[in-house]
């Protein structure tokens, strides 16, 4: 017999990356929400709790991540059946850790789940990507990591093509969430529109420069590579402590930080769990020093992906 | 004791490679040119005479890459003998093969083998930079390859940093030059100077993925990279029947065809000697339905770089 509910975790993940604006993302592990998928009796999709979003995130289907990402995995696997869900926030929202995402990747895997696994997970991508179409633009860097884990390139949203990219041994991340809160959509409208050419240019060789790192485990080119002016440049405007906090983390040995997507997280890749520690103490000072709480996590930069966890509520 | 003089080849260069503008190039085996430099008694840079420009060239140090590359390389290794050079171009001037770092390259070696070798290779990459600004702008994707062979990335010019991709196993590349030419000062005037920020996304996406597909020899995801269209459309307009060329390189088997450099030289990469051979064959035919001779010219796709041969006068 199937259950009659099923529950998953998605995790928070670090997009961009530097030069992969839109492209680059990776999985972290200790942070991410959960959602349980129930079988109701009437068709439809309704969202019938949230903990910890102290009551900011909407219970309309038509609003809630979760609640698009289930209606998609629904049509893409044309089935009818009515879902309650039930979401428990495990990150801030508007933290730059891919929150939407983590909420949606966990209710499109339960989803499926429930169903009987119609949909391959790499096709519950098209299901997330519609629910951050819906809040925050259409971008796929924190949806396929969410859903698939380890470090993603999106090679193209239509067609949806993703590549999972090797990552170096004995690399980590730090990741450290400020006490402030940035808005995707107005990260994104602060970008320029227009760019120079030669821009497009040094952009080019840093994400191409970033790959070869991948492969050939040179963790030197891969921090040298984790550079992108125009994206990150007006985006350190709106993160107060921000500059000092990511030369904090270089001065305490990390390889290489910048945002994790459009902020406030930022994010220090380090070749041992002890430098992660170090970067991340560094950077929570540096933003005590700006009058900011800020919450750390270390993960291994190859984190894994949604999965099926306990019922919290069970 | 130490021989009076030295001779050189260096080979043409396919550049760009789709996504690469700028960045990527491979060298190709069968075409290039020949450069003999000698010691003369008085110090300075002199060229003695040119084979096979039709008198196009200019003789003026100043104005001759051979001649600034010799210079620089003098320059670079603190040296300052006098130096005179005899050129053979093997290739056609304007062809978007890199003419003139081919030239430039063989002399830059020539004059650092008649030195004692006092440079490396790779040092010598700065040299052919130096020329390549003086006709074209400053750009490596011909310069690095025609030095170093195989297939590179141009990592950064200030510092000169060069990468070296693997090549996929059993890659040919069929090069053809239709007769008329395109000035790389004109193919590069033709760009946009700004671009929207999703292409700038577009492009970083498919050297991205170029890169991963070098590494995992991938010929379909490679094929599918080879694409840029911020760089390519303007330039097609430049080569009468480019476009149906194109066509015929991809309808004869080709994995990808895009232009060489600034063109008029097209490109198709194969994964077989014999479909490189039907794939220059049709865009042969292309474009001599558009009333142009065209050259053909089959390689493997990891040329050899630039290498001491014997003088063609000796």
């Amino acid at each position: 017999m199937r259950a009659a509910a099923r529950t998953c975790f998605a995790p928070a993940t670090v997009s961009n990356l530097g030069p992969g604006f839109d492209l680059l993302g990776l999985a972290i592990e200790g942070i991410g929400d959960t959602v349980t998928a129930r079988l109701t009796a009437d068709p439809g999709v309704t969202v019938e709790r949230i903990f910890g979003d102290n009551g900011r995130l909407s219970l309309l289907p038509a609003e809630n991540t979760a609640a698009i990402a289930a209606t998609s995995t629904l049509r893409l696997a044309h089935r009818t059946e009515g879902i309650a869900l039930t979401i428990h926030k495990g990150m801030p929202l508007g933290s730059g850790l891919g929150s939407s995402a983590a909420s949606a990747a966990a209710a499109a895997l339960a989803v499926n789940l429930l169903l009987g696994s119609p949909l391959k997970r790499s096709e519950l991508v098209a299901a997330v990507l519609d629910a951050e179409e819906a809040v925050s633009g259409r971008h796929a860097d924190n949806a396929a990591p969410a859903l698939l884990g380890g470090l993603v390139l999106v090679r193209s949203l239509d067609p949806i093509d993703i590549l999972r990219l090797p990552i170096p041994p004995d690399l980590f991340v730090a990741v450290v969430t400020p006490d402030c809160e940035v808005s995707t959509r107005a990260a994104r409208e602060l970008l320029p529109k227009q760019i120079p050419l030669r821009a497009r240019t040094e952009n080019a060789a840093n994400i191409a420069s970033f790959v070869a790192a991948c492969y050939t485990r040179d963790l030197g080119l891969l921090a040298a590579s984790i550079v992108d002016p125009v994206v990150t440049t007006p985006r350190l405007g709106l993160i107060p402590g921000g500059a000092a906090a990511l030369d904090a983390a270089q001065a305490a040995g990390a390889l290489a930080s910048s945002i994790s997507g459009s902020g406030p997280s930022l994010f220090a890749l380090c070749h041992t769990r002890a430098t992660a520690q170090r970067a991340a103490a560094a950077m929570v000072a540096a933003f005590a020093a700006h009058n900011l709480a800020a919450k750390p996590v270390i993960s291994p930069a190859d984190g894994r992906g949604a999965r099926e966890v306990q019922d919290p509520l069970a």
